[in-house]
């Protein structure tokens, strides 16, 4: 049967067929993009959806607005406010199913076939290939430890003139790389500059290790004047709280804000009720603090012992900037004593000595590094971390 | 800022200022398309998801798989399998965020912009804007009181050659038609016929009042070789146990299954593993059977109520075939008595007079009957239907 043109733009993950690798018996991976199941409160999960059948069961059980279920709204506002985005109101957010449904939308909203849009490179893999369907031609800016690279981003805009940029300017999936404060002002006044709308999407920001990151891009934009009209922020509570529920959220100036919401009626309607009604009284009762509090000093920890462990047993032969925050630690192979440089061969090398990771290479919309590697410590112990990259480093040979 | 040409297609949907209109206080409403809230198994839904949270809280608040969680594939299966779909296996659905989303994928998979499909006049309103979304030329095919007509339909075949044929045949929305077994197999073999997909939304099914409607077109493809290649089937449990899970589900054939699924993946990831984990507990649990017969014996008692108060009340001047399953009433005004005919018109006149219900034009993707009507009984007690009905004869004049 005849299919849709715009399924010609992707394909399936290239990371989905090293995922049925993971299956091996023994085998330590790196490779997840998720947080620890360990980590999930799950008496305050079901202490929350108790509350929410028992005082609002139509509520959580019946269809809601698209926008979103109000006192979730509510919550997210203030959830946002607490870390400095100070005038965010209800209004100004729609509640979404995971934020990658809000890039979807976006996507939806913005790019038409041959639309130009530009990404960092690395960026998330699944962002390239939503936009992708929808014809997206994604430029790649480049990036250093400080985030994406602010005056190759300013020539790139003036270049192609993009109907946006993309960013994950806090601990980036795969960079792990914090946007400096410097460079986050310097985004601001580029897209007021030239009128450039710009997507800070945000699902790592609150996993900091030791001090919070500089303020989001969306925090930010109260201090340079017009910014906000030039403003996307999409947030999560897939990482910091739980995945399943799907529970995202997208601020936007109010026109786009609107047709992303006529956009969302025709995709699922709205979000689970049932979900945002149990997400609306976790965040409600006051538990969240104490959850983020945990996952940072798990999270931080681990990644801790990743990078000591790194160092002490590839040394020489890989180079990375520790993260501070986020799930990742994103890697070079320097090739350093004649050892291996190909991310993707290193990965098959690995799989055989029994630890996985993904190599950086889908990753890029263009010119890859093949050289480049992504490793998650979140969701493996600090004994485990040891004992994997110990096998990395047989791996190296 | 610019925004993608597809969004030009479509408007808001033109019932939400008519939706504004139902805060007066005092107001009867006909115009729902939803399940009454009071027929919510809470209790059932509460011990679902305590179990699902107590045997298996880590896959039931992480990522899940884009085809969705396996339970409850297994569980719709064998939902299907019980309905007489005796073939269908677990992987041969995917789970979708309700059956919009199932919509949302079938466009995104099969639309370009041009494509020609046809769709039933009248039709569920979010269906046509979802597929224009994406650039359908949508073409009308007529129906009466057993459905689509298949001749018509299979000349509009013939000389369209549309990419698919979107049908609602069991208890329609806006229609309440229930399409006869002997038509259901001339569409199966105008399928196989002229290669050309049907696509089969079946939310409604499940809610007969008397005896069980014809096999679904899904569960009689087996009967006609080859039609299972040419069909897909929408299912969801948005009607019969409660929308705010946002469970849906999709049959089709394998490579457009695993075309939606990849178009899934960047779309929203997954559907809450957090509610699929839920639905499968509860249709585990062997609760559903006696759901459903409760919410049979309530909708059923108050469709008959509404039909015997609108003959009653309005006589002449409204047509109606009585729904045998189902939501809604659809209906016409005759112009009886030089009564008024317009819908719109009768709309206002009836918000004046304290009821509301939804007028047919917005139902219909061309050659809008201005004369029809929709209204539904679900939400709405027995004397209030009455009440209500008696208000509908005074706006009538």
């Amino acid at each position: 049967m005849p299919l849709a043109q715009r399924l010609n733009n992707v394909e399936t993950s290239a990371i989905r067929e090293l995922f049925k690798l993971l299956g091996k018996p023994g085998i330590i991976s790196f490779a997840g993009g998720f947080p620890d199941s360990a980590m999930f409160d799950v008496a305050g999960i079901q202490a929350a959806v108790d509350r929410a059948l028992k005082d609002e069961p139509g509520a959580a059980l019946q269809y809601g607005a698209t926008e979103g279920y109000q006192p979730l709204r509510e919550q997210l506002a203030a959830f946002m406010q607490a870390k400095g985005a100070k005038d965010v109101a209800a209004d100004q957010l729609i509640v979404t199913t995971g934020s990658q449904q809000a890039l979807d939308l976006l996507g939806k909203c913005l790019v038409d076939p041959g639309s130009t849009a530009i990404v960092e490179g690395p960026t998330f893999l699944a962002t390239i290939q939503c936009f992708r369907l929808y014809g997206a031609d994604l430029i790649s800016a480049p990036i250093d430890g400080e985030g994406v690279q602010v005056d190759a981003l300013e020539r790139l805009i003036v270049q192609h003139r993009p109907r946006f940029v993309y960013l994950i300017p806090t601990f980036g999936n795969p960079s792990g790389a914090m946007l400096s404060l410097e460079r986050r002002k310097r985004v601001l006044e580029l897209a007021v500059k030239y009128q450039t709308l710009i997507i800070e999407d945000d699902p790592y920001g609150d996993l900091y290790f030791d001090a919070p990151p500089p303020p989001s891009l969306l925090a930010l934009s109260e201090h340079v004047p017009g910014s906000r009209d030039w403003l996307v922020h999409c947030g999560s509570l897939s990482k910091v709280l739980s995945p399943g529920l799907r529970v995202g959220w997208m601020v936007a100036p109010p026109a786009l804000l609107a047709k992303a919401t006529m956009c969302k009626q025709f995709s699922d309607a709205h979000t689970s009720t049932f979900a945002q009604a149990t997400a609306a009284q976790y965040l409600k009762s006051g538990a969240m603090p104490a959850t983020l509090a945990h996952v940072r000093q798990v999270y931080g920890a681990r990644a801790r012992v990743m990078g000591e462990a790194l160092r002490g047993e590839l040394g020489e032969a890989i180079e990375f900037v520790p993260p501070q925050g986020g799930l990742f630690v994103w890697a070079r192979l320097t090739g350093a004593g004649g050892k291996i440089q190909d991310g993707n061969e290193f990965a098959k090398r690995a799989i055989a000595e029994g630890v996985a990771f993904v190599p950086g290479t889908p990753f890029y919309c263009a010119n890859p590094d093949p050289s480049t590697l992504r490793l998650s410590f979140a969701t493996v112990g600090e004994d485990k971390i040891r004992e994997g990259i110990g096998r990395l480093a047989k791996a190296l040979g």
